[in-house]
This record gives C-alpha cells, sequence and structure tokens, in this order.
C-alpha cells in the first residue's frame, strides 16, 4: 500500500497530495485585488512553490487544467505560460471558461505532477 | 504492465478504474429528485460505497473536482463537505460553475483515490 | 525516480505524458470546420492515435473528462461514443458544459490512461 502525503492540510482542502510518485493540486492565486496578469503570475510562482514541497519542479509537470473566467484572458495567459514552461518539459494542456468560487478570482489551476527531480 | 480493474462497467461509462494504486470515479446524485442538500449527502455517500469496492475509504482521497451548476450552492456544499472530509485528510479540491448533463443534477464530483488503507 | 517521456511537444502544450504507467493527454478537433458530429469522430480518432504512440488502445482507457459547448450536442456525442468505446473496457466518465478556446470547437476530452497492452 503506497503512502499519501499531504502538504498544507485543512479541514476543506489540502495544498498538495502525494500518492505512487504522483502529486495533486490547486492553485487560485493568493492575492485577488490583482489584475489578471497579476494573478497569472502569482499562480505559476505558486506551482513553483508548491512544487519545491516535495523535491520536485517545473519540468515534471504531467497535466494542468486551466480555468479561466473571461476566456479572452487566455491572450494574457499564453505568452506568460510559454515563457514559464521549460522548452521540452511542456505538460498536457486544457483551458476552459469557467466561472469560478470567489468573484474576483480571474485564474484557477488544476495541476497533476511527478515527485523527484531535485 | 499493471492490470485494469472496472467497477461497474456499463456501455457508457464505469463505476470506477482503479490502475496501479490509484482509482478514478465520478459521481452524481442517484435521485435527482432532492434539493440540492439532498443531492450532496448523496454524493458524499455514494463516494464512500465506491472506495469500498477496492477496499478504500475517505481518509484516502488525493483529488476532487467538483461542479456546481449554481456557485452559490457552495454555501450548502462546504459545511456538508468540512464535515464529511476526515480531519488531516482532505484531497486536494477544485470547486467550480458547470452546467451539467441533466438539468435536474445540482452536483457533480470527479473523485481520484488512492486504493488500500483497509 | 520514475522517468517521464512526452510526445508532440511543443511551447504551449504536450500532445501526450506518460509517468509511472500512467497517460495524461487533452484532445481537440484537428479540423474545427466539421460540424459537431465530424469533430467527436475525429477526437475520438485521434484518441486512438495517441494511445498508439506508448503501445495503448482504447481498451486502457481510466478516465475521460468531455466537454461541450452545447450540452445538446450529448445526443450527438453519445451513440458515437457507446459504439467506439470496447465492451467491459469503458473509462469513468463526466460530460459538462463549457465554454472552449476556440470558437469553432465543439468538443474538448482530457484523458488518462494506462500504458500497454500491445
Amino acid at each position: 500500500m503506497a503512502e499519501i502525503q499531504r502538504f498544507g492540510v485543512t479541514r476543506r482542502w489540502s495544498d498538495a497530495v502525494v500518492h505512487n510518485g504522483t502529486a495533486h493540486f490547486v492553485e487560485v492565486p493568493d492575492d485577488m485585488t490583482q489584475d489578471v496578469r497579476g494573478q497569472i503570475v502569482q499562480v505559476l510562482n505558486q506551482i513553483d512553490e508548491r512544487l519545491k514541497l516535495f523535491g520536485s519542479n517545473r519540468t515534471r509537470l504531467l497535466q494542468v487544467l486551466i480555468y479561466l473566467p473571461n476566456l479572452t484572458d487566455g491572450a494574457v495567459l499564453n505568452p506568460l505560460w510559454d515563457n514559464w514552461v521549460p522548452e521540452g518539459h511542456a505538460p498536457a494542456r486544457a483551458c476552459v471558461q469557467a466561472t469560478l468560487g470567489h468573484p474576483d478570482c480571474r485564474v484557477e489551476m488544476v495541476i497533476t505532477a511527478a515527485t523527484g527531480g531535485s
């Protein structure tokens, strides 16, 4: 039976859950008062920090599901994303419109990543 | 090559699919005539039942994606959820708005869980 | 540390990512000028082709998340899907409404599959 490791556990969710070499986590920007660019930059930075929790890094992303309340924000997302993803290590990616839990939230990402790498 | 176990297989979907120590399943309430509270309670109970199929339990949830047609129903969901999730074992969780396949359906959950635990 | 294999890597995404015996990929139709039926048939064919990349096949699907911009297109999707899924091997499946990145795109699928099988 493979062990489960949880990071940042609250009553409602964990910041990350690792099992069998795979990590699952969800990111929304910590500061939702920022504009869409600021929120996307935050989420990408938060992913980097989260990956460090279990000794991984952004070369080990497997799948990212991106939710945008306003699909036109894809024009802001894509250049930031393309610059952030290490060349040759892009994950599978879906990006769809969805209204999010907090009305000020402009982006939410659901991430599956491999552990290891450091 | 890791074996795949399927439970409750129909022409269109399986109730749960287990592979390599990880289970994948999707729940909508069996009885959609109930109100949103009743539907959420049902789905949480159904998750418990599903986990038993492969000898797991709600301490071994890895990730849950929650779709609500009406995001205001989050106010009903969250207390029920918080009470249901075993303290210290919360999964990664995303909750977004989505219109669902059946017009009476008030909640749908996509679950990734670890097997084992019993 | 389990190795990661990426197929069809671009700056923005990979066509498929394999890790620890599990593959992650996302499909939208290559030709979005076709009607919804044509687009769904394309996506199912593309899944078959993608699975071949890592020596798998449609009997080894674990989970499929289906996004339809128009939920009424479920009436077109379901008979095609039911005919395509090998009997006894259906994956876990969710199908919800979502507006997609390209306005002509009528279907997007997020697939988790097991490797092996051939």
